[in-house]
């Protein structure tokens, strides 16, 4: 029988130190009060606007602590990894940033404005067969070539960087009692659970209730990988990695499930209130407060608001069941 | 001969009372720079994201100090103007914040979306034929049974606590070396021209090419309201006030005009680069930049991007000639 290998979690230590290595490339992203929409989800909440952090998304926030790693380590050379969504554009840019180039895979049915993203930021853009198989071995060719990889969410860089967001929310609303995020990989949520945990802040994720691979796992106590998502948040349709499902069991006190009506009615109210075009992921959050009064009523909340890359075609299509057209 | 009447114009003290007014209703909106977008407009540019205002443009800044100042000078009672857009809900929700009414005179083709946002904050909507004529009779109407008016622009208040989103600017980007809003009444360009006075800051505004009635005015020396507007900027197309006019002509460096396909190709930029939908009016100010490198590139500008009441399905079809659809 071997021993688990201990997995490398970081610290808040750590969060403090990518936030102070980000600090000159990423956004401040603003912290949204509206007392409407407050009205309308029934507690106090404070959106931190991660839709409007650059490339779109938080991703840009551990992408770039990645990166700065790499350059503090002294490795340089060009970055790869597989992504079909917003890590791709978020390494891309982080990577042009700092002098390099980075190599995105992709399946040959990504949408074209993906694709378009990865390649308006610098990056490159290598096309295959739409199968996790052919994913990992077009990644596998490109480390061989002497690329360095970065994982999308399985990576403590990564978790740190995407930690730093929580840490901006708590600058500007130091009196929170809970903070919510989406899951997908785990990404987001570990790193605000590990840069809340000193506050006394209680963390919660959202996930829609197609891609519960996270809530399944958590029932389970390992991770369910035979999970075949099905939602329309496209960004949350990862597997929860190694790292990201440690820290969920030991510090997030619950991931909620939503479905994927409700997420397309949160979109709407986001656009409503906030005038802001957000992900489907995104609105997970603002769903799961909505579904669960007896959590959040009256209560002081943060939401993550992940990411605002969908085209408003993209959006008026998605919501028009939930009167997005009106 | 009669001589002209002095026109009361707000000083730098009004804003700053107006700032202190309204500071706890309106929002602090962020600033958003992104290099990307530097690159496109080949300046430095510092936004003004008034668009994330409450009710989805400046416009609530200065119904917001209207309002107080009645207050203060203890004038109880309901509000009444009239406006096909962002002014009247601005107004009605200033007015419930104030434990008050608005009513809104509205031409009867007004679009449902601007109806339902006047009723959304509380607004009384009272709908009139679609001629200057009618609007005026239903809004002297309202005012003898005793409602008190407040002029979209032409108001002191109003103009005072437009130039709080120029206050704010400059406390988060102290260096500016020009400013731009777009110009429609002239509310907005004349507070900020008051506002930024101090700092030795040159104030531009843009304008339609389509409803360039101020550029026009300042041509000749005097109003020109014969003019009849045609454009997609339907914040625009107001006639500059008297009060406005005179800042204009004192304190603004020059009024830029754009071409509607500039405002479409601005709009997209705009979502390209910032994740915002924008309404044609705010695009005035990126397409003015664009036009005239000659007095912006490699400085460093701020603009007020004034709102965000655009549905995304309107955003769509305006934008698609512009690569918007894309």
């Amino acid at each position: 029988m071997t021993c688990p290998t201990e997995l490398d979690i970081p610290d808040i230590a750590d969060i403090h130190l990518a936030h102070a290595r980000i600090r000159s490339k990423a956004r401040v992203t603003p912290v949204i009060n509206d007392p409407d929409l407050d009205e309308a989800v029934a507690c106090h909440l404070y959106c931190k606007c991660e839709n409007l952090q650059r490339t779109g998304a938080f991703k840009f926030r551990g992408a770039c602590n990645a990166v700065a790693r790499l350059a503090e380590n002294g490795r340089g050379g060009d970055v790869a990894t597989h992504s079909s969504g917003n890590h791709g554009a978020a390494l891309a840019l982080a990577a042009r940033l700092d002098g390099r180039r980075a190599h995105v895979v992709m399946p040959e049915d990504s949408s074209p404005m993906k694709v378009e993203a990865v390649r308006r930021y610098g990056g490159q853009v290598h096309f295959c067969a739409p199968t996790n198989a052919a994913r990992a071995a077009a990644l596998e060719q490109l480390v061989r070539e002497g690329m360095i990889p970065v994982h999308p969410y399985d990576d403590p860089a990564i978790i740190a960087g995407q930690g730093t967001a929580a840490l901006e929310l708590e600058q500007v609303v130091p009196s929170l009692e809970m903070v919510i995020t989406p899951v997908g990989g785990g990404g987001l949520i570990a790193g605000t659970a590990i840069a809340t945990g000193a506050w006394g802040v209680t963390v919660y994720g959202a996930e829609p209730a197609g891609a519960a691979d996270t809530a399944a796992s958590l029932e389970r106590g390992e991770i369910v990988d035979d999970f075949h998502p099905r939602t329309i948040a496209d960004g949350l349709r990862a597997i929860v990695g190694k790292r990201n499902f440690q820290v969920i069991r030991d510090r997030v006190k619950a991931v909620l499930t939503v479905s994927d009506d409700d997420i397309r009615a949160s979109m709407v109210l986001a656009w409503r209130h906030l005038k802001l075009l957000i992900e489907p992921s995104s609105a997970t959050v603002l769903a799961a407060i909505r579904n669960h009064p007896e959590l959040f009523a009256g209560r002081k909340v943060g939401a993550i608001i992940s990411g605002g890359n969908i085209h408003p075609a993209g959006w008026l299509e998605l919501t028009r069941t939930a009167g997005g057209g009106d």
